[in-house]
């Protein structure tokens, strides 16, 4: 939901918009070339700005975006625009991207499946990419990256051999990656859900798809946007990606449809399954009703002869009769039947 | 809703149309540069024009649109157009922006949610944008624009450094930012509303679903057009926004966007809030339906059973039997238990 | 709906297809300039003829197009393309605009809500704009052109100074005012509805609904292509409509947005007043079930006692007790009250 | 519903798929200028081959498509690619318009409503258009086209005066002008719908209802297709459709919008029905229900009144006072009509 | 859904992704001029690789893609890009068609109706379509591209005149017909529910029309990607399609279109089976109803007079009178009988 913290400032004010998620702002530098890797934890802020002008490609990445000096003094550095800092702090931005010919800032959403609340989060990730460094700043410390870590590290693959908008692409392609799982648990628990809907569905199972879709506008409105953002950096003008770079974004790209396209069919089994549970709870209050009706279109009759042969009056004959009861109680079997065959033509039994 | 009170008048004749919100009309200027600033209450509409020459930027802002004669002459003054001038006077606009080469105008909605209705209301703001004046019309006296005043006054930020475009810009902002706060009175009764929905709904919940369902309906068509307005002012080509100032509007636009994703959101959750309501009297109904059918149908045989040995034949050998009574009262306890257990088996119970 | 009349002639036949509205067809002429003015009824349709070549603006209005030879006539003289002819004859024609170098031709719905028949009305309504004339083709004598004739009369405003695109400007803007009207009065019965919706539902009120749907749909039908229609005279290239009459144009294209969002918003609250409909018809429901279900469940329950101690076993010891009876009564009483606090702790009571 | 009859065949096979309409092959030849006529049947195929290369208007139809090797020669003698006659055969093409330079290939729905079947049919109508000739193809012989015939032969209009092109105008808007008579169709009896609607719905409703949808389904897949094909025409580059011709196409475009038109709103309609239909069994329950309601809640109670007196303890005074009988009557009844009183003030009666 | 297995993993990783089909891959080869003819199934990779310099035309068919450096052989020798052997490989793929100067990619979805699992499944196919060379991946061995290997082997047809183009086509076309089949399928399954729905509709049926429904979205994300695949094909600039086969991809994008058609018209059908599915349940509850309603309302009333005269008062003059009974029992079946002509009134009987 938009955060009206901010209403009335200065555009350009920093002011951190968010749940505070981590104690202490961590930056990790990764430094390398083809030949050189060099990785360090910076104490201070001021630790990355030497890298701003080496030839090397410079990944400097910032766990904690609450202390919002330490985004101010990477901003002057690195003379990133100011109304970006702000949205780099405030954490209810849409995924987007810009171009400001010397970089390129890029926000997005990562995604997690929150066991425990039983639904979806997501954190917010902000990537610039220069000429020759990446800086990315993620809410809380994640694991996300670390494969892409690993592969500057180990040196396999292309990483080391590309430029910054290679490793820009291996952190949005890693997100989007993880967007598979986040997809899949979802999967699992419609199908869960689906499951349950045939064999046992409660007014909790009506809770559950109405907590699914929610999921589900939540998803779709922090995927959808990422198709822009991806088709923006593969087909935008601008030279700090290169061509060589354009085809795995054009991989991610293909990748995002897929979730989007996975996203739109969730959205619909979630509706189809709004469905069968009514359904299903009209089916049951159908069967309970017919319970009830067979019960009562057989007894009440049944009651009112009884009722009949209970009344005082003096002048009853049949009262005398030697076979009378056991004539009566025939006669009632009887109506007893035909109503078990009447209901059987009906198909309700 | 449109009004239809004009019908028939020839174009450009100014004729207030909406409600009078306000006594007296009341007009301030603010005039500044990046050195000066002055302040002042005019007491009359002439006191406005000596501004219009001078190089500083000069805010006149308008409070009450029901003097048409106040509009009339400052239209006249600026050179603004007669149908602009209607539309001004008419608060039944719809977002838009016209560019006149030397000036645009701007038509917007501010949006407040009336705690005392329950429900969301809208002012209609005009803006005339000229190259060193900003007019700005407002239904009635509203507290919005304050911080840009203070801003002005004050000095801080960059808004005495720029030009009236960038004015436009803070005004326009204040304005989408004042959205946010609408948006979350909104978002906090859709929460609760949704425990409401759980814990206890009533028909009282489906007017207030009702209720949220039409302010979204009019939210939606008092911000749609928004994203044109402001993507206009952006991508113009109009010389009165500086290249400079675009980049804040892209700023404000991303805002607007963000605001319709809520809304399309908010609607989202609203319509799955109906069904909820829907399932969960379904759900009541099913569980009525279940006490009854029990009720009945464990009692209706045993009374047909009691009816049975109340008749009046005077040859029904069991009544003289010694033990047929406690007989037929553990019978009777049998039939109530079985039923129990058949409704156990069914999940009824 | 479409008529199929026609089905079979050929193309540019002249049938008028629709209702026969007016008795006569009456033509009336209005010649003007900045500084003459003249009018009259002409009895034949020949006096119409000499205008064509006269300097001034002449605007000819034609109340009734049962005739077609009188069409005919006017086609024949002023050079109009047969189909032309055909489509001013035809009364289910869409909304559209036909830019034929020469003159331009415009088909308009004129919307009226009929009280009588509680729905919406249209009458078709067609111009040709020349350079110097317009010619009107109503299906009736209207009263919405009165303004028009009324300030060409006074030379009031622009309208004599300028020249015969101003004129047809004049007359479709008037058209459009009158749609205001329309849905000011579907806006009231909309709001009546509601009240009755909420207070005292009954199947007539569903009736209503759905016949306000369909006057929706109608609606919709009549005006979205009017857009198109407006756009297309403002952002023509026809030489017949001047740079100084497009802003009135889009003045009028503003009222047809404002008109259609009207349109989809009354669309929406009529879609949310069914579901407020069906869930009220449900919860009433609700109701009589709950009644039902606790009287039945008190006394049922009750009843079978009685029955109990009404069956005529010989040795029922109970029956000779002292205090049974009353105790009886007293058990009865102490299940009738448990009952009610359990339907208590339901909330169903 | 596509048919897979053919997967497999290389592509230019001649497969007739479909049913077969008509017994025989029906050849008609058509020939004509402005000034000569001649009309025959030809009893072989190749009667048609010399008509290919005179300078008049040949209009060549053939009724019935099943025999493939009539349409192969054809198609050998005027060059027509192999894919389009495939395309003739297959009698469940999309409408379609293909530009093989030398000629035009246009394929369409002819529209029936089947009073039997209570249903819309459709019948696939191909046109090859030529510099100097049309040739038309006809599932079976219909009176679709004998208006434009009779205009031939009578030489009135047009037709006789102008090229090939207007003659396949004239035999698409034959056509189009069909669609209108199967809409006036549909429209009677969706108007005869709503009448039973409120008058008596049954289940047999409800099929119908679905099966106007059905129909409504089939009618937007045959049409919708249609705009296309009439704009393609229109705005093509083609040299075989003249200038002239062109106004007469978008005439016939304005028709299609109509028809298009009138098929949402139909579609419109019948949901509407749907929700009406199952509103109006909502409310038939409800009434049911509080019949059964009033009877149950006034009588279950007076039931267990007489239950009580019915018990045989020995000491119930009451039974022995002269007056409990009428006292004990007279509360029945004033229970009876305190209930009643009480539904009146519910109003449930 | 999307499959996480590879989240982590550099781009370009060959991982095979889906379920393993196929024992053993298997390759075969087909090399064709419009003169010779060779067939033949590779042992190794290797016997591939001559193929791509020989001026004739070859297929070659992969089935099975689970061992991934048989397709990281043929992606080094044939020079394709690593992150297409991936999406080969990976058997989530949306379809869509890449265009590498080169070569041409495209992924299509093979479509089966499974008889068994009363679902439609699917199998990736990738085309690799170079200047003189197609080389096709499947999961597992299928006969749909029989018909094209036969036409190969016989020379019949245009197939072996044309160049690799034409055979990509051939294969599109074959995956396209296919998908008709499938569709019939469907269709008569749709068929087949309709008639159950109005027969006999049980909870089962909604778990079919559930499950037809799920299809349904399967199918439309499978299918929706093709038209853009078929149509970037046509109208792309890729040398390596030539003039003469556009013409046939554009039969096989009117084929696409019309899958696209059905695929619609299913899912509008589907959606109307559900509403009459839910309304025949409501109409089943209200039938049931009825039955109780009619019972307990004739019934509840007479055994409410029975229980009246078994009251034991002592004082009862009626009880008495020697023709009370009779005329008890008269009086009862005149209630019954007015009971039964109230129904008839309110047709419920």
């Amino acid at each position: 939901m938009p955060n009206p913290k901010k209403a009335g400032l200065p555009p350009g004010t920093l002011v951190h918009v968010g749940e505070r998620k981590i104690e202490k702002v961590k930056i990790t530098i990764i430094d390398y070339g083809e030949a050189q890797f060099q990785e360090k934890e910076a104490k201070t802020v001021e630790e990355c700005f030497p890298f701003k002008d080496e030839p090397t490609i410079t990944w400097i990445n910032i766990d904690g975006i609450h202390e919002v000096d330490i985004i101010e003094k990477i901003g002057n550095h690195f003379n990133i625009h100011p109304l970006l800092l702000e949205d780099i702090c405030h954490t209810e931005q849409r995924p987007k991207m810009e171009d400001f010919e010397d970089y390129i800032f890029v926000v997005l959403k990562m995604l997690y499946y929150d066991e425990k609340e039983n639904g979806v989060n997501a954190e917010q990730v902000s990537l610039i990419l220069g000429s020759n460094f990446v800086i990315s700043f993620q809410e809380s410390e994640g694991d996300v990256f670390n494969p892409v870590r690993e592969r500057i590290r180990s040196g396999k693959g292309r990483i080391r051999r590309m430029g910054s908008d290679y490793l820009a692409y291996a952190l949005i392609d890693a997100i989007v990656d993880n967007y598979f799982i986040t997809l899949e648990k979802i999967g699992e628990k419609i199908e869960d859900m689906e499951e349950e809907l045939v064999t046992n569905p409660t007014p909790a199972t009506l809770q559950t798809i109405h907590n699914l879709k929610r999921d589900m506008i939540f998803l779709r409105k922090s995927v959808w946007p990422l198709r822009e953002v991806v088709s923006g950096l593969e087909r935008g003008e601008s030279a700090l990606v290169h061509e060589s770079t354009r085809i795995y974004l054009r991989d991610v790209y293909d990748h995002t449809i897929q979730v989007i396209d996975s996203i739109e069919s969730f959205r619909d089994m979630v509706s189809g399954m709004l469905d069968v549970y009514l359904s299903s709870v009209s089916n049951k209050m159908n069967e309970v009703m017919k319970v009830l009706t067979i019960i009562a279109t057989i007894f009440i009759p049944l009651t009112f002869v009884a009722g009949v042969y209970g009344m005082n009056f003096q002048y009853m004959p049949e009262l005398a009769w030697r076979w009378s009861y056991p004539l009566i109680l025939l006669l009632m079997v009887g109506i007893g039947i035909s109503m078990v065959i009447y209901f059987r033509g009906k198909k309700w039994l």
